[in-house]
């Protein structure tokens, strides 16, 4: 088959030739001087903006995804529905000292968190307890009775890699206000998950405790927390004013949005790549996740550039509702269960564009080995960094079907400034390392495609 | 001596011990939660502004940088005087094309290049001769002769390492005005060295031929030379107006700013960590090289908060004028030969405040195989590119005494965006970035006045 097709001039046999070092070169070479990665990433930015699961802007990202990859002809572009959660702002966050004996009323810069019930527009006033975690939470127990708890962890700055940071403070936003509700708190402020002081509130998920009330859990940046806790030290009589007005609506029909190009000699094999599409409701969702979408089509896209088909099926993903819900990745998982799909890899880029520094990636030692033998093939890029376990969010649900999980691993020191934030915006992203991010996933299902893992 | 420091307690025990690992994570430890650098940076940028040699703002750098060194109690400071020459704008520079028959009149983003003569206010009209280089320049010959040449050359983006694509076009900058003069060209307009298309212009140094006419020397931006590009292909007639207004005035005293702690154990072994403190005169010089300079001396400060002396002697400085002289940099090291000064290593960091990646070094093979040794003490802080050659152009006059040069590595995807531009303010540098960059040289001039080299 594939003989007749070379005989027909339907592959193009010198580009496929045994020099994987070459032909890496090329992804990189038609990345860096024609990529459309950085332009396709304005439109989604500043054309459809941000769009949160079951919101408008969802939908314009869906059909203007669909559209980009039709108009590059790969060989199927369909969307996979899924039913997604719809949590609505429904206005603007207020956080506000209102007694302050330094500051009299002061305003702080807010933003509720992801899925929190509002207080509505009659607000609620209250005094304010301070903590540093879930667990100094616990031992004050029924001492948070008919407060505000404000948790205060930091992130560590000492983290190089600053995930890890972040993973080490997450939890009193995630699940702070259904902790503090348990022992009868009426609401919930939480200082910023970023590793510098500065004036943008982070919104992000939080999932509440169904025995318990849903009091009202909202961000304030880091700069006010600084704020806040010398203000309480002082003062502990101090009396905030929360007002927000999240609700959740009607579980909306959303979609995944698939794009693939057929593998020639072995279809069957599929690997994907992929974002997710969704975002949060402020900024643009331009290093979360606009870039890891757009580095995703732009890897098939430089297929149908180069003039090349691969042995096994590629396939970029776009998944929804990985904010605040998850709900596409699951399914995605679960349909290719159904169909007995079989995914050999699974590629996420859901750090930021950044710089890339390489890849983490988890599955058998056969598959890791694999992936390792090609570190001096990928080291030219200044990839040096292949490290385990890794994935991502989207692509965890796939585990169980065998593929090998991978993530891409950006330079991670800027990604926590922006994470969240009306600052996540097109203008913060760098052309140069975004197109360095998707050729560094290009040149990985190359490999992949080619050699199999 | 250093045991009856010990014993009186100058010398902090603990904090010196064998453990390096131990000592670089207390440098990183307290540079991430505690570093000046970033708010240093800040009042170089903001309350200083930029500072082109010879310029008041330069003189304010110097006494700020002095007061700085001053205030943090470093053994000695001082200034070492050096003539610099004096460039200045002297307004508005204009490019506009004349006659467009698709645009009209169309102003152009320009800036003339450093130690141009300017147009003086009458301006110059001619008609324009697009070159990719200096070598075709050259073919051309007498072709240029009563034109102004648009030099054209692309910095090419394929390079992963854009210094080497810095250092494939700039000759076209540095010596185009020279060489088109000689063919008899009226003037020069120069393509920006920018990796991107976007609309800044980038000034940098142009060097004339003394026996020749010294002609203006202009650049665009990336996205006007695309845009004068198209219009003189589809218009061969195209007239452009220029008009500049820089002169050099009289050489003025400034100074190299020198700051020191005196080693204990080895005080007459120098190690020099430093960065240029003049900028160009547009935007602030943050990362070019405020970045540096607050670096150098962080590493200095370091010492300070941490209690701790260093075995051998560790100086920071600011040269002056690497931008369009190099003096500092000369003078510094006629003057160590002068004194029989001993520099055992020179650090430097002159390319930008970005995340560090490692280091580059020119050195005996000893002293590279000392370097290499501490690879896995530098790791961990994801240093993992120690390559050959390096330095930089202020240390470059020391390289006849012996030390060891090494120039800091930060990625360099990001830096020609904002090289020589308006654009180069504090607001682009991240404090994380630059902070882990104070600290990686920080934890290699530790490793140095340590062990030697």
């Amino acid at each position: 088959m594939r003989k007749l097709l070379l005989l027909l001039g339907l592959i193009p046999a010198l580009s496929f030739g045994q020099n994987h070092a070459e032909n890496i070169r090329k992804i990189y070479d038609a990345e860096l001087t024609s990529g459309h990665t950085y332009e396709n990433l304005r439109y989604l930015c500043k054309e459809v903006g941000n769009r949160l699961a079951g919101s408008p802007g969802a939908a314009a990202a869906v059909e203007y995804t669909r559209q980009l990859m039709e108009s590059y002809g790969f060989d199927t572009v369909y969307l996979q529905p899924v039913m997604v959660p719809h949590w609505d702002r429904g206005g603007k966050d207020v956080v506000r000292i209102v007694n302050s004996e330094k500051y009299g009323s002061l305003e702080l810069n807010a933003l509720a968190l992801g899925n929190t019930e509002g207080t509505g527009p009659q607000g609620l006033v209250g005094n304010l307890i301070e903590v540093s975690g879930i667990e100094e939470l616990r031992q004050l127990g029924e001492k948070v009775k008919g407060k505000i708890v404000f948790f205060n962890g930091p992130m560590d700055p000492r983290k190089i890699n600053t995930f890890e940071a972040y993973g080490g403070a997450n939890a009193q936003r995630s699940s702070g206000a259904a902790e503090a509700s348990k022992f009868g708190a009426i609401g919930t402020l939480v200082r910023s998950l970023s590793n510098t002081i500065n004036p943008y509130p982070h919104t992000g998920n939080q999932r509440y405790n169904p025995d318990f009330p849903k009091i009202p859990a909202i961000a304030i940046s880091t700069q006010d927390a600084e704020v806040l806790s010398q203000a309480l030290k002082s003062q502990p009589g101090l009396k905030i004013y929360l007002e927000s007005h999240g609700s959740m609506k009607n579980e909306a029909l959303s979609y995944n949005v698939i794009g693939e190009i057929r593998g020639t000699e072995k279809p069957e094999e599929i690997i994907a790549v992929g974002g997710h599409l969704d975002s949060w409701d402020v900024g643009e969702g331009a290093h979360d996740d606009g870039a890891g979408c757009m580095q995703a089509i732009e890897v098939l896209r430089l297929y149908k550039e180069l003039g090349w088909r691969p042995k096994r099926t590629i396939r970029a993903v776009m998944w929804m509702n990985e904010e605040n819900g998850l709900r596409g990745g699951q399914e995605y998982a679960k349909v290719a269960k159904e169909k007995g799909e079989k995914h050999i890899a699974a590629i996420e880029s859901d750090s930021g564009g950044f710089l890339p520094t390489g890849f983490s990636f988890s599955g058998t030692s056969e598959q890791k080995d694999k992936l390792l033998s090609w570190a001096e093939l990928l080291r030219p890029y200044q990839l040096w960094n292949l490290n385990m376990p890794g994935g991502g969010a989207d692509i965890g649900p796939l585990r169980d079907q065998g593929p090998i999980l991978i993530g891409l691993k950006p330079d991670s020191q800027r990604y926590f400034f922006y994470h969240h934030t009306e600052a996540d915006v097109f203008e913060a992203v760098d052309q140069r390392e975004l197109e360095l991010g998707a050729a560094a996933m290009a040149a990985l299902v190359y490999l992949i495609e080619q050699e199999g893992i």
